[in-house]
């Protein structure tokens, strides 16, 4: 398949409750507004039929006998067919696309979260997206703790129990995986923007929005209503 | 995971009609009968409640827009699972492990079937089975044309509308497919027993029980009622 990267690919991570879903929505707005150019939001695991499947598996929370195998290995199937069936279609055709999660995610939590080999999960993913990465990434930073208490707030009066099979492990756990953003962003500091995230949801999309119409103007041209 | 493999791990391959499904279950009739030990037969895709979800999408008819990197990673995921949750604790039990189909077909069918290249399904399978190989293969060989013409007996009345998607693809995939296989078979001459299967079902059986009878008495000891 042709790869003409015409379009403009932003991913949004961070752990869950950094308000990842809030401001890709927030930002699509924008774009939707003030830009005239064609947008895909979409989000991972899932992002088509065959996706949203291997999701379904993947976020059980009867499924806990996982291996940690499996989950790379799920998860970067259901990559490979997001990447091939939605994402590369819409680069090529020029869209703008917004994706909540991305191999970051996998690299995060697979490598330093579950600690399997960062290595094999790059090799991995490198085979399903044929080497495709984002052009632009928000790392929405949270504490763990904070991400936590907005997880529980969110299914507010419960227990725990409905907390899916992902969020149900351990705080030691989203620190490793917190670390594992962190270095990730160091060591791509081109492509990936790190936004303090324990600030009121107003501040945090001013904060991207500035960035992205930088990056936008940069590598498409000037925006006619600024 | 400790892997003493003190049990003995066998795979059935050979393309969809060359009788693996009966041929595994002879053979296990035969150890039941003859031999003192534990016996576990399973088969891929599945064999795990996890993987059995996997094997649901990968066989779904309807899923015809898969792309070839996502079969390739889910069978490895169903894989991971299926090692990790059962043959690995079944080896370090001391069973023997009967299993209808393992990664030789990932080779042989998304290797030189779908043209993905093999060295990058081993290395996936690598990392999904953490090194596991049988012991002993049985590849049952038929001629494509023959194994096609069981298929469409076995459907019998119809006009392939209930072959599954994998059955659906051409002869020239499947002409492929017997060659990847082959060339398996050359390279691993010590593992792999290439059975003509275009014979009886009983023949067919009489030589992998042989085989079978054989390969034990080497590596486990003499069997008291022979």
């Amino acid at each position: 398949m042709a790869r003409d990267r015409r379009g403009i690919f932003i991913t949004f991570e961070g752990p869950d409750g950094a308000g990842k879903t809030t401001q890709l929505r927030l930002l699509a707005q924008f774009i939707e507004q003030e830009l005239q150019v064609p947008l895909v939001t979409t989000r991972e695991p899932g992002g088509t039929p065959i996706s949203d499947r291997i999701r379904e598996i993947l976020l059980n929370p009867q499924h806990k006998e996982m291996v940690s195998e499996t989950e790379v290995l799920l998860y970067a199937a259901s990559r490979a067919q997001h990447v091939n069936e939605k994402i590369v279609p819409a680069l090529n055709r020029g869209d703008i696309i917004l994706c909540d999660r991305f191999m970051d995610a996998s690299i995060a939590y697979q490598g330093f979260g579950l600690g399997i080999s960062v290595e094999k999960i790059i090799e991995i993913n490198h085979f399903a997206t044929g080497g495709v990465v984002p052009d632009r990434t928000y790392l929405l930073d949270l504490p763990e703790k904070v991400g936590k208490q907005r997880i529980l707030k969110r299914n507010a009066g419960d227990d725990g129990a409905d907390l899916d099979r992902i969020e149900q492990k351990e705080l030691e756990y989203h620190k490793r995986v917190r670390f594992g953003f962190h270095q990730l962003a160091e060591m791509d500091r081109d492509r990936i923007v790190r936004v303090d995230a324990n600030r009121p949801e107003s501040e945090v999309h001013e904060e991207i929005r500035r960035d992205f119409l930088r990056f936008f103007q940069q590598n498409v041209g000037p925006v006619s209503s600024d």
